[in-house]
């Protein structure tokens, strides 16, 4: 069973958090692929560069190399996992081929982590992508605005889709895009969505556990 | 003035009209990245491929190197191009530093290379992108099939996302999608839809003409 | 037991024969090293290379392009074949240490498909190369000029190379060429020429038959 | 005139401090290669991997992706930078033939930026390394302790050695190594020390002022 | 102008000679790209992994890495050279558009490195090939063994490759092969054969002299 | 058990001694990472760029090709090596994780290649390293100067450390220096250094013998 693991780059502000995240993925044999968005540390470096006039090609350059910084961390901390940080589909798929690890970060301006998760899963053959989110579940509508929110733990494609149009959930665009869905949808990957603070939600779901939401074709 | 063209993968179905686009691209002394689409050639390799079972990903690259040939066909035609393909935006920028004009082909899988264009005139810091389309100009309906659909010779970005939302526009996803049109508004460039069966619109549009749609942010 | 298979550029002119080609190198077990030809498509890019004036270099680099753009499609149809197209023999042998199958075009300019598909087989240390050609077997004269022209199922080298500098076996230079010839028999290697449109020789010379023309040190 | 501008990681720390540097270097018109550290960022990064059990190997590699982090930063801020991070001498040699400006990170483990600014000075040919530092000059003690301490505007490398040899410098190991000494003494190469917080000395060093320690051969 | 100069490996045998050819390439103003044999280095090293039982694959390739040291050597002796040694065509393509000399090896098993130079001098467009061989010219006959021998200062390309063809022509394969012969005289390359060890002849040539044998189409 | 072996680049000046060296490889079943110095190869090209005014950084290029020529040999005389000579430390790192045995030159300028075998080993995991070295054990003083120089079998990393920064040691930087020497006692690596025309002896060192001086931490 292969899985993708698409991890939010707000994990890498958390040192015990990653150091976690390393056992949980060294300790399921199965094969995985990481991918690690940039975070805070992408968000302040792109910042720096808005300010001082730099190109949007070059502020995605900057999120990208953020990004494979946190996957480089990452890397550093499993046993097994292929020593490089691959920046393109095609050595994913060569690295893919000889480790039971790989973790990438951003491949190219233009394309969210998510939507590099969701081709990391297309070419992994991966059936089941799990989103350590900013959020510990897709909510009908914003829970931090509406007490009367209601917590959905199983969607279809067409209904996440709908949701995420709307400018209601919390995390937005970097939770998933519509590029991303398409992707995952056309595989009938399965995506579970959990909350990104809790690592042991990995086994959980790999146990068949639902800790936060399910969403299927 | 740094222009970029965007040839539909069709032109290099006609010997004759990639022979004079080069002819085109070499009269005038503007800088110019062109990106290239792979056509019915990639459209052929891609049914086979997706007959016999190959990945969405496999597709995808049989795709991109569709379009890299077709890039490396032009290329072989102008005198002063970079010699390469360049396969991602930090070889282009490289390229685009000391050449004059630089061909390039898809880049990843999960974009277009309507999105590649878009994601190059970014990087060019282009003002201008010239589409050399399989239609002569945006219609307000398909005038194929609605002889009283309107020719639209200017429109705005939002404008312009509505129709090709829509699915009245022929050619569809080919002719641009809303990721690069994102992309493109963004940046404030102005894009020209014109009939690429008629490389002379390059000169008309360079000397301030409008043989087609224009599109403004 | 590796084998190379020389797989003429024409094979992929028909859909059909290709995915028999798949299926044929995916049901034998043997490490298996293609190598295939531009064909037409490379012949009509070449040619409208040539008319535009494009120099020699080009029109071989866009020869190699189209003999990648046969492999990657190949690779698309194998389940276990190295992912990508190596570009030179070092390449080739890196990916030839752990994968099963590898699927190469041209390397560079000056270097005939049946070439690279000899020193493959020297550097992969196969003892036989599968030449699926666009003749069934070698003739003493031009078959189809000559009705009385003679089969010939077995040649020793020196027999070969005579025949093949002479200008009466069709096919000529894309079946085999002096160089290639050089390289192969300098390693003693096996040569069985077949009818390329029949991927059941593949099966049938792996079981000791010899459907075609076997040449021999 | 070339000019090395060693920036040490710590400036990145400070988003004004950079947006100046990077407003320094584009207005003098002389070549200059910049070599920047990895600072706290690397640092951060580091103490997280060594608390998880990576290996020398990888924590070094860290620090090198973060320098090269900063280092894109900047690029991103100046107008005619080379557009890439080069990862070797190599790479830097190619760049700097045919850009005003180079900047670069760390090249492999095993060698501090310190070492790669000298031996980016000496394949770069230039005569001058500014090193903009976290002291603002060098002293025969350490200031901060001894208020004696005196302030050493000259040094010849013997005496700056043997005050890198002994423990009183704060900043230490940054600063310079022994290593990067020797490469700079055997080139006969002109190190100004002075505080990176200032980035206007850049101007006026290149002016012939000595702000800090000026250190020659 | 711009020519080609091949030089054999035997130069750099002789350290004083090949300083010369520096200054030589260095004094004349005109675009030059070098391609260099690997000599006795070559053979020596070959040898060696010949005795143990390397294949033919890795002997070319430890020949190929000697011409490419001797490339660097040169290059290292010159100051505006390409700074690496492109290890294929696209590679010297690339170079040889933005600097004045470019100094390469060679670049794939089968290919010596005469068939290089002569590829060099197709893809650069160049008029005229200089090889610095180890004969001072073409003869009839082998001049150490037949004092008649007459010396042969003018050839057309076919009665060149009838004497190369023929044993008696000392220097042999190194000299040329057929291979570079049919590759030059389809681009209708003059070439100048001259005494390796007089590096002023190639000022001699650029003045219109002819002080060996020049070859014509 | 991982072990890295460095040979002095002398080695490669005697054909028997590398062909031993060879046998010696294939026939220990242990994972090794072999390092090869330039020699005498390196010395004599050098020597003339530095005649002809080559800069530092061309001479260390030119020393670190000649140590993959070096490198290259011994390639070619194994069976199982990775096939191409990896030229930093993450390539290594890749090539280490799929192969038993990997041959590396050197690196970057800046660093000897005692310097790379120490980061190899550290990368590795080895915990030896078998230094195949000019002299065959380290004594208290120049024991062709000093005939009551003391032969020393084993060291502390301290007192090692000592002896090499005093000049009575022949061999001197060849052997090991600082930066070499701190970064194996980092990691407390076990070095044997032996005489180099014993091949015999690393097949003594891997049962437990100690033919010259075993240095521990």
């Amino acid at each position: 069973m292969a899985v993708v693991v698409k991890l939010s780059g707000r994990i890498f502000e958390d040192e015990e958090l990653v150091l976690k995240y390393a056992e949980a993925i060294k300790s399921y044999g199965v094969k995985i692929a990481v991918v690690t968005g940039g975070g805070e540390l992408a968000r302040r470096y792109i910042s720096a560069a808005k300010r001082g006039g730099a190109s949007n090609t070059f502020q995605d350059l900057i999120g990208i190399y953020a990004s494979r910084l946190n996957a480089l961390l990452l890397i550093s901390l499993l046993g097994d996992a292929y020593p490089k940080v691959p920046t393109n589909i095609e050595e994913f798929l060569e690295a893919w081929r000889s480790h039971r690890v790989v973790v990438a970060g951003g491949f190219q301006p233009g394309q969210s982590t998510a939507t590099v998760a969701a081709l990391v899963a297309e070419a992994a053959g991966a059936s089941v992508l799990l989103n350590a989110a900013n959020i510990d579940a897709v909510y009908s509508d914003d829970p931090r605005k509406n007490p009367k929110a209601e917590r959905l733990p199983h969607l279809k494609y067409d209904e996440f889709e709908r949701i995420v149009r709307s400018s209601s959930l919390p995390g937005g665009y970097e939770l998933m895009d519509v590029w991303s869905i398409s992707i995952l949808r056309r595989n009938c990957i399965t995506v579970y969505i959990f909350d990104g603070r809790r690592p042991e939600h990995i086994g959980a779901i790999l146990r068949g556990e639902n800790p936060g939401t399910k969403i299927t074709c």
